[in-house]
Parts: structure tokens; sequence; C-alpha cells
């Protein structure tokens, strides 16, 4: 079973200036979708309550692919892009039902943490680590997913 | 003149389930302190009015290396990693009073764009240009920035 994809709705109030989506919105809709998929993996409200422990991210990128407006409803398909027993690399393709390519991408390399006094990683439950292995992409599916993460920088020809 | 710091307030709304600054709103302080450089600059809204040019990000990393709680004050420090006549590549440095080193670091690859049926790539006025080569760091400076943007993966021993 792959995960369910997430469905976010444009607030107004995320417009900007611009007229179109604020960068940080993008970011603000991938971070519900990855609530929506700790949900999907049983890591949710009880889990978390119960062991004290959840996911913290450790950095993100975003790819900006084209503008996304007030009237447009977003779909953003998550993918598992790499895990083992402790880390989760998870993809993010945003599409609307304007355009065939996605919207924007989004990746991050999140950390299984125990919170507490002092916050410690921890390894995901044995059926979780199983999950994430299941649902891990094919090496294809993996080169075919992008633009894929890189250095930011001014490339000159 | 170096840019001014951008200061930002943690509205309680951006404090998550886990207690402390969820990974977006990071994105969304980004977001406004690149509108202040935007004002330092003076592509500011008279300018986007008139010109009907403005900033598009392309692309955005952001890395979480410490957790931001609701009583934090984060003072966003932008930098000027690069630039050429369309585009700016920005870094930010956030600190907060309680630790030394940086709580978060961002950078993006923004585009000048003109806006219209089709937006197109546009050049910057010529005073901006000088400007943001003038701002630009030394290549010690941009050796220390860090950490630098990179492909997100996981790295295996």
């Amino acid at each position: 079973m792959p995960l369910t994809a997430y469905r976010a709705t444009i607030d107004p109030a995320w417009i900007d200036y611009n007229g179109h989506l604020r960068d940080a919105y993008y970011g603000l809709i991938f971070s519900y979708a990855i609530d929506d998929v700790m949900d999907q993996l049983g890591l949710d409200a009880p889990y978390r309550d119960r062991t004290s422990c959840t996911l913290y991210t450790l950095e993100l990128h975003l790819h900006f692919l084209h503008e996304v407006k007030a009237s447009d409803e977003l779909t953003v398909q998550s993918l598992i892009l790499d895990a083992d027993h402790k880390r989760l690399h998870a993809g993010s393709e945003f599409r609307c039902g304007r355009l065939a390519e996605p919207v924007a991408i989004a990746e991050a390399m999140l950390l299984h943490v125990r919170q507490g006094a002092m916050p410690a990683t921890a390894s995901f439950p044995k059926d979780v680590e199983l999950r994430l292995q299941q649902l891990k992409l094919s090496p294809d599916a993996i080169a075919a997913f992008g633009p894929q993460s890189r250095r930011i920088e001014i490339r000159r020809r």
C-alpha cells in the first residue's frame, strides 16, 4: 500500500504581493503532508504521547517550479527516497489540476528522536522500519524523481 | 553598509506538537527577512508597482540546527553569497540569545522577474546590481558560512 496523497486548499492569506503562493507556504503544506505521512506510518499523536518519540526535520529543500494561485488545489504525494533505522529521506511532488508537471518538489531529512530534557536519536519501532523499507522507491523511480536536491549556486557557462 | 538584520518574534501559533517552532515557520521568517532585504536594496513596493518587477524564489534550503522555543526572539542576518545581473544567491543565519551558534541556516536562489501575462526574467537596475556586487561576501566569508547547501542523502559509513 503506497502512501496516500495529502490534499491542500490555499488559504487566501498565503498569497503574497506577487499574487501567488508565498514560498514559505509550500513549506507549511509540506510540513502538514509529513504529519499525514507520520499518521499513515503509525507515528501519530497516540504513538508520540505513549513513547515521547517523534520526528525532527534536519534539512529541507524546496524547488519552486510553477506559480500557484489562490484558486488552485494542491495534491502532495510523498515518497520514501531512503530510510535507515532512525532516518527518513522523504520527497514530495506538489501537483495542481492545471498542469501535467509538478508545481514544486520538496525533500527533507527527518530524524526519529526521543524527547526529554536532552532529546536523543532513537531507532524506529521494527514495524515502522519494515514499512519504510517496503515503501522505499526503486532505484529507477528515485532517478525519475526530480529535480533532485543539490548544492545551490549560480552556475556560469 | 552591510544589510541590516531582521528581527522576528515567535507567534505562539507557530509552535507545533513537538513543543518547538514548526520547520515551515523558519521558512516564513526567512521569507519576511528577504522582503526586508528587498526593501534595503530598493526592490520595495513602490519599485514593484512602478516596474512590475519583483523577485521569485527558485529554490530554498533550510538546515535546522537547534530547537527554537516560543520564548525565543530570532535575529536573521542575510548575506549575499553570489549575484549576477538577474540572480541573487542569498544566505541567512538565524540566531537567538541563548546560543552562540546559529539555530538555523537558510539559502535561496532568487530570480528578478517582470510580471505580466507571461512572467519573464529581467536584469536588475544597474544600481541594484552594483550594490549586490559590493555586498557580496569575500571568498573566506563564504567558506565560513555554513553548513552549506548540498544534496540531501543518508550518508552511510
